[in-house]
């Protein structure tokens, strides 16, 4: 007994002392290796093989050397006790095992089938980690740093067809493969392989739903390199953003809905509940998002007597910044809303208005810092659905499943881009064209929500098997697909090398030159965003930012003893040069906008290293460089610039 | 049956949405709260609290709000289950409960005295995090940092001493400690308040050993907002870092110790074997640590011909950087060695060598980086502490242990500083004056390496009070004394407001008017560190940075195309610059050095904000100033200065 007592004590501290590190080491390693390879492809190259797909690979070598080279060490984790005292799982679990009480988490529930002889590999098991690691760590800086990184300028001027693709198109998509799925489960239950599940048709739209979050990571990252188009650019940066969003709320609303009798049967209440849901969470994690955005905003901007302003304190501006907008998200998904898409908008948000706040070493630092931490995000999701095709345990291959799959989310694609984009041509001024369209078409690919929707839930047997195919999907089309980018984008003679300012002042030039355009140019820019520019100018920019004119000036006149207190002191002397930066945006009008901003000392962009660094990195910097610019207004305004050179 | 399936589905759907969520709101929650309350103070240049005890303050009060207005939702969790078929506890259980099978995982293991009533509380539970998050993501940026920051030309000044405190003061610390705890718990026993449990000497060591790390992290950012004296900075940064090293080896050790017979006794043997362990841990995790850095400075130096270096994506060489760091940690924890030293070293030698290497842009990121995890990483570390009086469920006070142990902390401090700094001014030709010796005593509070120690196991009784105790004493030291830093200082008349490098040119003055000490102090700086320096200097530096003199004139002659091999064409255009920067280190002829520095233009060390900004932002400047100088070269040699305005 006392010997045994030592024994387990012993091992305890082992236990203690290691814990974790090897797993973590491991990943580390990969996360190396992949840098390493990103560096050799950079230097000859190489576009076939993005870092993510290579961090894939890694991940499933090592997925494949844990699985065959360790063995399952302890017997006992294998097999199934029964509890007869207890009627349904607790979150905490006591056990007497000879005289010693243990403590035991829940971890999740599983089936008897998958009771199989992988269930006791302790490593297998250690580097499978928790979903929500997934979702409130490894996802946030990615959305995020999408939002924050944002082109406003070419984002806005394509936001209809943007909208169009993001939310007809997701709910197109997800339709199309939910009912090609169910053709084909219905095939699969007529020749016997489905017999024993149940797979309902909502199990088919669940599928449908998580298989439209499309993430081109590799091809905008290959896009970004080449300089391509930035329309193009644009569009399918836009769509794949916003996508998620509409992807993962679909995918809540879709899990939501419960028809009451039937589950085959369409049950008009329930879809209206569940239509209710998507637009009830979508706007309310909307809000979240950007209320936190604002809170923040207001933060950074507030400017009482005898306060230093928070900008003063770069390391507190920087903290407050990145900790509000994670709780931008944990508020969310806390309120039994999005999280996702309230941290995309509250990046879009704080962009806008935080952004132009922060002092200069906060702008650097806080752009960098998310810069960083989606760097590491991503691969570190790729690394691991790399391992786990190898390191999860439950998966179900099922060939047919599989190719249904495969042709489901192709046609739902071209279900989604070539009708929409008719459609859109009919009222765009500036046409999408075919091979633009072709080149969206073949940029489907599927990344990180889908596996993080997909390995959510994965105690039943279809959704084992969903997980299992949307794996092989994201491989598929990230290795194929994202490898056949710039093959692509050659034969279909996408011009690349385009810099996007001389973008805008070629079209700009073909614009005056048929003036008779203007007004229908006018026309085309939604109206509505017009009106949400005019307002935002006037009262939220000058309220939350030291842009825009002063209060004072656009506030009727009543309102003056408000205006004064709420302006800040250096709005006054900002008029100038918020005037450009508002031309910019405001105006559709190219050739004036960029007549009036020529003489405007804009950064040079550097071309040679940094941009190639990692393909995302100065995403920014089209639209920031206005950001730069002010900067530089403030440096040689005499105030020092700190710490840049330190 | 179906019911009840659909009841506990939908019951998992909730609990992914929201897993984890509200804990991390949580604690995003306390974070922001103190970021704005040092804000606050810092606008009141209030410093009795610094932002580590505002941020126990918020989790002492959110522990208490979370214990006290959560109920305890499950009743089952509270009931111990027996299992005849288990005889060990296996890391995963599988029970079938009314024919669902639920996937457990090991958590602990407790003793029956601990399942009390707050044992099913599940929001306490989730509060509590695994002991290994610290160690293996908390506590790394913290200790890399101190590394990092560190000021290596006052620290070689004052090694000496500084491993004296470190290794030395830390042992006696440890052995007073234990000694004096051993008395308190005989009289425990023998007033009968410890009959029921066993408690040998080897746990009063195990007590005194983690006790032994101080943390002065609130003196150390008064110390350097207010610049108190360098000398004074130094020793006491110095000694915390290099002292947390040595007390968690010596923990290590201690545990492993383990006697044959009576553990009362002395085993002659295994304490030989416990001393071996720690000298071979500690050379190990050194080891380790400076061999991943030297790595890191290679593959930063790397320098193959059609390879475009490293430096030139500054997110891969960032990334890079912050990954084999870390590895360094996690390969020393995975290979039994300790992770902390390893880190700590790594620190040192990546500040050496790789950062001469970064590029400028990365310089700063780096520098950012680590500044923003280690701030991070403190507070959510001080705020957990808080957390933990309340939110912990197996505390056991006792107030006779308590006072003991905060007795024994006093009289072990106080052995340490005044015996040694008697020793060491025998030696030292800059004596350490009385009052920096009551300032090192006062400053020895306790902090995060004392609590992550206590916490990593708190399986058994004696671990719990040990827990709870230490708990208490880091409250009452971090409070306490962290508050009276300031009254202290006025107290013992120590000068602040020294700027470091007036300090040294004082000092300096003060040397060459008495030219004849000029040998005693060349004898005095360690002659050992003279032939490292030499050595260092002459072919470490070299092969591993771009400073230092070509390898070619080093190098003797037959050796020459090995040395042109190895060479980076920028070393020979660098001997200028170079020169300045080894005369700083190399010589102590303070005068020489700062005449022929005097030249040099040193970037103005800003003091307004950005000082204040952190209380430990711009420790580096003192040292990396250098690094500044010679990225002004740079600049003005025509290299583009990228993205520091973007």
């Amino acid at each position: 007994m006392e010997e045994l007592k030592k024994y387990v004590s012993m091992k305890d501290e082992d236990h203690f002392y290691h814990q974790g590190a090897v797993e973590l080491l491991i990943f580390n390693f990969l996360l190396i290796l992949t840098i390493l390879t990103i560096w050799l492809f950079k230097n000859h190259r190489f576009r076939f093989l993005h870092e993510t797909g290579g961090a894939m690979l890694y991940g499933l070598v090592m997925g494949l050397i844990i699985r065959y080279v360790t063995k399952s060490p302890d017997v006992e984790s294998g097999t199934v006790y029964e509890c007869e005292k207890l009627k349904s799982g607790p979150s905490t679990l006591l056990i007497n095992i000879t005289n010693q009480v243990y403590e035991y988490q829940y971890k999740r529930e599983i089936s008897h089938h998958n009771v199989n002889s992988h269930q006791g590999n302790a490593m297998l098991q250690k580097m499978t980690f928790d979903p929500s690691i997934f979702f409130n760590i490894l996802l946030p800086p990615i959305i995020f740093h999408a939002g924050y990184s944002l082109k406003k300028r070419h984002f806005f001027r394509n936001l209809g067809s943007i909208l169009t693709y993001a939310f007809l198109g997701t709910a197109i998509s997800c339709i199309v493969t939910g009912l090609i799925m169910y053709g084909f489960v219905k095939a699969m239950v007529h020749i016997g392989q489905l017999k024993q599940w149940e797979f309902h048709f909502t199990d088919c739209l669940f599928f449908g739903s998580l298989m439209s979050a499309t993430d081109p990571v590799t091809v905008l990252a290959i896009f970004h390199e080449l300089n391509v188009d930035t329309d193009l650019y644009t569009l399918l940066f836009g769509e794949s953003v916003l996508n998620d969003a509409v992807a993962i709320v679909l995918t809540h609303s879709i899990s939501i809905y419960s028809p009451k009798e039937n589950p085959n049967a369409f049950d008009a209440a329930a879809f209206f509940q569940s239509v209710g849901n998507f637009l009830g969470i979508f706007a309310g994690s909307f809000a979240m998002g950007s209320s936190y955005a604002v809170v923040t905003a207001l933060i950074s901007f507030m400017h009482l007597t005898k306060f230093t302003k928070l900008c003063e304190f770069p390391m507190l501006e920087t903290g407050l910044f990145f900790l509000l907008s994670w709780s931008a998200f944990l508020s969310a998904e806390a309120a039994g809303l999005t999280g996702i898409v309230a941290v995309l908008f509250c990046g879009v948000t704080q962009a806008h208005y935080t952004y132009n706040n922060l002092s200069p070493d906060s702008k650097m630092r806080t752009k960098q810092l998310f810069e960083f931490m989606n760097f590491l995000a991503e691969n570190v999701i790729f690394c691991y659905m790399g391992l786990a095709l190898f390191t999860f345990q439950n998966h179900i291959f099922n060939p047919l499943f599989i190719f249904g799959a495969l042709v489901a989310v192709f046609v739902a694609r071209a279900s989604n881009i070539y009708p929409l984009s008719f459609l859109l041509n009919l009222g765009r001024k500036q046409k999408i064209p075919r091979n633009f369209q072709h080149m969206m078409m073949f940029s489907g690919l599927r990344g990180a929500i889908a596996f993080a929707l997909a390995i959510r839930d994965t105690a039943s047997q279809p959704r084992q098997l969903m997980f299992s195919t949307a794996l092989l999907l994201v491989f598929f089309t990230v290795w194929v697909l994202g490898g056949g980018t710039t093959p692509m984008l050659t034969w279909l003679q996408i011009r690349v090398g385009v810099d996007p300012d001389e973008d805008l002042k070629a079209k700009a030039a073909s614009q005056s030159a048929s003036n008779l355009d203007k007004n229908t140019t006018k026309a085309e820019s939604a109206w509505l965003f017009r009106i949400w520019y005019g307002f935002d100018h006037k009262y939220l920019k000058p309220l939350l930012t030291h842009t825009g004119p002063p209060l004072t000036s656009t506030l009727p006149e009543w309102c003056s003893p408000v205006a004064r207190l709420l302006t800040s002191p250096s709005a006054y002397g900002d008029q100038l040069k918020d005037g450009d930066t508002v031309y910019i945006i405001d105006n559709d009008e190219l050739t004036e906008n960029y007549e009036s901003s020529a003489h405007i000392p804009v950064p040079a962009q550097d071309s040679t290293g940094s941009i190639q660094a990692t393909g995302k990195e100065d995403i920014q910097e089209g639209d920031l460089g206005l950001g730069g610019y002010k900067l530089q207004l403030q440096h040689t305004a005499g105030q020092p610039q700190k710490n840049s050179l330190a």
